[in-house]
């Protein structure tokens, strides 16, 4: 007999079903019917963005001597975004519907109309190309008054309301704004940071000065950032509000192509460590920003295909110059290195290379790549589990304590061993329902170790410790098991 | 020969200065000539206020079966605030000056004219008393207009026109708000959250079931909060965007007495195991909030006072009771525990005994307490060190790793030290400047141990290892170096 599993295609619904189910996520504010594009981590989830942070953090700050961490507050300078481009570049040409009121992104509109053009009629494929190439060219000549004419000339019609009735094309930009200050007349029009590098490189003059960097340098920022995504979608992916994991490493001009690629090396192998079987690739960015020289993706084959998780951008000089002349301050720095001539270096903007992680995604990554249905069925029985095989570290309960029963002083044992190990990891003490009903909820959740207490504790003070991926059971001491985890879950 | 020391007045100055020169904590967007009463944590202030959240997470959820955490977006929907009370109350009444355009708090002009009047004739202290009783009457009774009278009356003036010319009295709302939304007319105005206690009432369902939580049990979270404070000042005591670490304790309504006393007493210790010198008392609520039936504050000695760095408060069941009202759903939770009867308590809306602290203002705390100005001055020769004596386990580095010079291979058996150590805590290494002037420098990081590598260490494999708060040298294997260090930061 054999257990249906879901398939690859209902994946991704089945995971966040899980991560409802058992306390990882949560969609914010739910009981007021929900907030669009915003989630809450539950008490497991919560767990395991913290040490998929810390991870990051370490392999970061405290592995390199010349990395330095900082924490920028959200709020900044409204000049910050000014001089950062944000204010005036950060944004997507929109149409609203004027009967339905919906508003769309230019570009999914026009894509969506091709996709279904396309679909209904094979034969129009070639004149669909014709308008995505003509969609390009206008929106890389920032012609908006000609966008509105290709979705009037061509009847775009509105999902909702099924007319042609648009609005013109505008400029929508993705910041949230709000109001700073004492003075009623003059209050300031703040942004939430829709990125934190800014928070870094603001920052740059007091961290080199204050901490005496040497050039090559990093400084590494883990923070809230906020986007008004028009279409926000795929769970935790993309966001309104989210978590960034950044930094920028500050290097001399010349040897950007050089730190790029060991950045995009680095990186790979931080994620590879963790995951050595998922899928990744570089995606290489063809249409450069405004900033950068270089710039790739790592991307991760979700259920809904591959996606960014990571980006890695040389940014040449641009945002400190852009800081320089927006502050009237000089942000430089003096390398007193010699160059091949002997000479020092002097005085020079440093350029950067940036390394930009969505910790959510990477949530979700970790999710998504330890999240297996089992079938454990046998000739005479149906049966499966759910199991999250998470690497140990990040998993967000190490040890699940589980006394065979409450009495015949089984729990005090149990609390006992809690007493011993909770001191160096996260321990889980369960002593209601059966044992195999309490082991199938600590794979779950992602628990690499379970130990049972019975009467034979009492006997020769031995324990059933149990392996989550193997489901494998051995006998040990009750005094080795806080060792036995703590040599696992470095 | 003694060295001029800060005397108690001028010690917040110094330890602000301090945390700027040594990269604890600098003005948000700095550059920019600053953002008012907002600031970012450089390379050593991120790592002290890390560790001073760790301590806490660790604190209340590892070592507490009966509490778990989570992670509430900062968004949340708008009805949220609705149920909270904080669309409606959570204000302070002000006042413009026309002339000046200047924004008062009513209450702050009133006591700012009270202070002066007895300041330039003690005779009219009475006078003043009267009119702060008369004042607190009227702000009692929400009497705006009273108010504006008795501001006019008695002809209060702006410090900045010098006139009596006022606007109306006004509520202001202390929740900063932006708009979200895809669709143009119907963006909803959402807030900054201005308390994180909300994202774990809403989450109360949400948690107790997938968790399987038994009352009494506790939700614990940590994350930023956002206050449009008129006046902010205080370096980090009050800032517009602050993080709290809050813990809301679920219980069985008529327990509250005994569970408030409880967390009083725990979180009073908590700060005492971290600070056994520092002076803290409690200071009880006399007027209560409108959701409390006790309050108090933690207050800990700042170098301007006592003031609250936590507050324990029993909210009864007035959040979750306003939740179910405003969100149409049943937020109870069925108790089948017997009662003295041996009846099941049943189906009940919990009480809750919250515990509130400031993480920002756990960081000052630390840093008044830990900074320390010693005369080492001799008879031949005056000298003085500043050094954080901070707790190990909240120290930003663990170690600093001083080889004597960078040549004769020392700086390579320093970093091999580096290599072995900085898996498990976070090292510091410096090869630049003499070994007292590096000594000083750990001391001013708060650097509880150093470690110098010199000439004897290539021939016998020891090194000197340096306490931070005795100055104190002694000589050790360098391979011992890892196991000290790890067993006096636990």
């Amino acid at each position: 007999m054999a257990t249906e599993l879901n398939t690859k295609e209902n994946l991704l619904p089945a995971i966040i079903s899980h991560c409802k189910e058992y306390g990882f996520l949560f969609q914010s504010s739910e009981i007021y019917d929900g907030l669009s594009a915003v989630y809450d981590y539950g008490q497991w989830g919560v767990e395991l963005k913290k040490n998929i942070r810390e991870t990051w953090w370490k392999s970061m700050v405290y592995m390199n001597e010349n990395i330095v961490g900082i924490d920028a507050a959200i709020f900044m300078h409204p000049t910050t975004w000014k001089a950062s481009g944000h204010v005036d570049n950060f944004s997507d040409p929109m149409i609203d519907n004027l009967d339905s009121k919906k508003r769309y992104r230019v570009d999914h509109l026009i894509e969506g109309y091709v996709e279904l053009l396309s679909k209904e009629d094979p034969q129009m494929t070639e004149k669909g190309n014709e308008i995505l190439v003509k969609m390009e060219s206008l929106l890389a000549a920032d012609d908006f008054s000609g966008l509105k004419q290709l979705i009037v000339y061509n009847n775009m019609k509105c999902a909702v309301s099924g007319t042609c009735n648009w609005t013109d094309v505008r400029q929508f930009n993705l910041m949230f704004s709000t109001q700073l200050g004492s003075v009623a007349e003059d209050a300031d029009t703040i942004y939430l940071r829709p990125e934190t590098a800014q928070g870094i490189f603001v920052n740059f003059l007091n961290v080199q000065k204050t901490g005496r960097m040497k050039i090559p340098f990093g400084i590494a920022q883990v923070g809230k950032a906020f986007r008004n995504e028009i279409v926000a979608r795929g769970f935790i992916f993309r966001m309104r509000e989210f978590e960034q994991m950044e930094m920028q490493f500050f290097i001399r001009p010349g040897t950007q192509k050089q730190w790029y690629e060991h950045w995009k090396e680095a990186r790979l192998k931080w994620h590879k460590d963790l995951f050595p079987n998922a899928n990744y690739r570089f995606h290489d960015h063809l249409k450069l920003a405004h900033y950068a020289d270089a710039a790739c993706d790592i991307e991760y084959e979700f259920p809904m295909g591959f996606k960014e998780v990571e980006g890695i951008h040389s940014r040449t000089d641009f945002d400190l110059t852009q800081h320089q002349i927006y502050s009237k301050k000089k942000i430089q720095y003096f390398d007193n290195d010699l160059d091949e001539n002997g000479k020092a270096y002097g005085n020079y903007t440093p350029y950067v290379v940036e390394t930009s992680i969505g910790l959510d995604r990477a949530v979700l990554l970790s999710l998504c790549e330890a999240y297996q249905e089992e079938d454990l069925s046998t000739a005479e029985k149906q049966d499966s589990r759910v199991v999250l095989k998470l690497p140990n570290k990040i998993a967000p309960i190490k040890l699940g304590v589980l006394p065979l029963m409450k009495k015949d002083g089984l729990a005090e044992i149990a609390r006992e061993l809690m007493v011993d190990c909770r001191e160096h990891f996260y321990c889980f003490y369960e002593e209601k329902d059966s044992i195999g009903k309490r082991y199938r909820r600590m794979d779950a959740l992602g628990t690499p170790f379970c130990v049972t207490i019975d009467h034979q504790t009492k006997e020769d003070g031995t324990v059933t410790i149990r392996h989550r991926d193997s489901m494998a059971q051995e006998r040990v001491a009750m005094k080795e098991v806080k060792d036995i985890v703590l040599r696992a879950v470095k």
